[in-house]
């Protein structure tokens, strides 16, 4: 079965899905969860400490740094913005896509694992997932 | 079903085959590709401007530089040309396998995205992707 | 069908286990393996020089060193350990899950692709991997 998870962003980071995606799941299966976008991922991480997800945000902001940022002087898709392409980096680097697996309707995570929208973007974005379950 | 794609490259870069697993799927169904090499991976990235991909493969030469680069002068497998370790690092940053929805014959890409063999190495290839339907 | 491999590491690096996943398998379909941890990652990278994984540690290690270092004095999630967040930016960096088309009985590997849990914490762990095959 598929579905569609939309998704509102505010700017870059971290946005947990984990309880929507937990209670879409049924039965033994493997799901895939697809984003439709080239400048936001999907990542699997901690969900206990806040600061894990500020961290993160962080690091990736200085290994692709934005446009406007001379060591970034090479790139030539500019034009809609300095975080353009950089997202596009972001994208390449982080997955586009998970895989986990289901069991008797309880989906396969770690304790400490949550499913997360990444967002490279600036502005405000409408993001869309889509589940596979089977 | 599974198929295999063989896609030949000439030097890094990225080679889109968007068109030929569109040709391929049908129903509904969850599509894996998967790369059969570690000098070599899948992405999916934007199909719009080409900038994009030049630029992309300016920002991986890089973040990971040959091996004549002295920033990179402790790394010890060498003998395979200077561009073999980064490639094999580049492998292990970049996806060596995407699963992409199917629904009603058509992948669940976004509007700009297209799907592509970033190749690492600077010699001419022959690279084999297997693709798994389901 | 699903089953769980227990592997223990003792420090950062790579650990093989091929094997064990290719004695699991069996028929044609789709093998998924999910590590249910946010601070170790699973790759597939070259089985053949040893030197390729002591040199992929090694580019992770700079890529993203420990918060003793000063180049990453704005991490503040450092309380359990200079290892700790590094980890999870790794674990960002580099596959939660895996995918690989198994046909006849095989998985669909190259010549030269393992599979590989990647450590990244210093102390010794046991690490749970989830395997899916339908």
């Amino acid at each position: 079965m598929q579905t569609r998870f939309d998704i509102a962003t505010a700017g870059p980071g971290l946005y947990e899905f984990t309880p929507q995606v937990a209670d879409w799941v049924s039965g033994t299966g493997l799901l895939t969860l697809f984003i439709c976008h080239t400048s936001a991922s999907l990542v699997i991480q901690e969900n206990a400490d806040p600061e894990v997800r500020v961290d993160l945000q962080n690091y990736f902001a200085r290994l692709v740094p934005p446009t406007t940022d001379p060591a970034m002087a090479y790139l030539t898709h500019t034009y809609e913005g300095p975080d353009d392409m950089p997202a596009h980096i972001k994208a390449a680097l982080l997955p586009t896509h998970l895989s986990i697996p289901v069991t008797d309707g309880a989906l396969a995570l770690g304790t400490w694992q949550g499913i997360y929208l990444f967002e490279h973007r600036d502005r405000p974005q409408q993001r869309q997932v889509i589940a596979h379950l089977a």
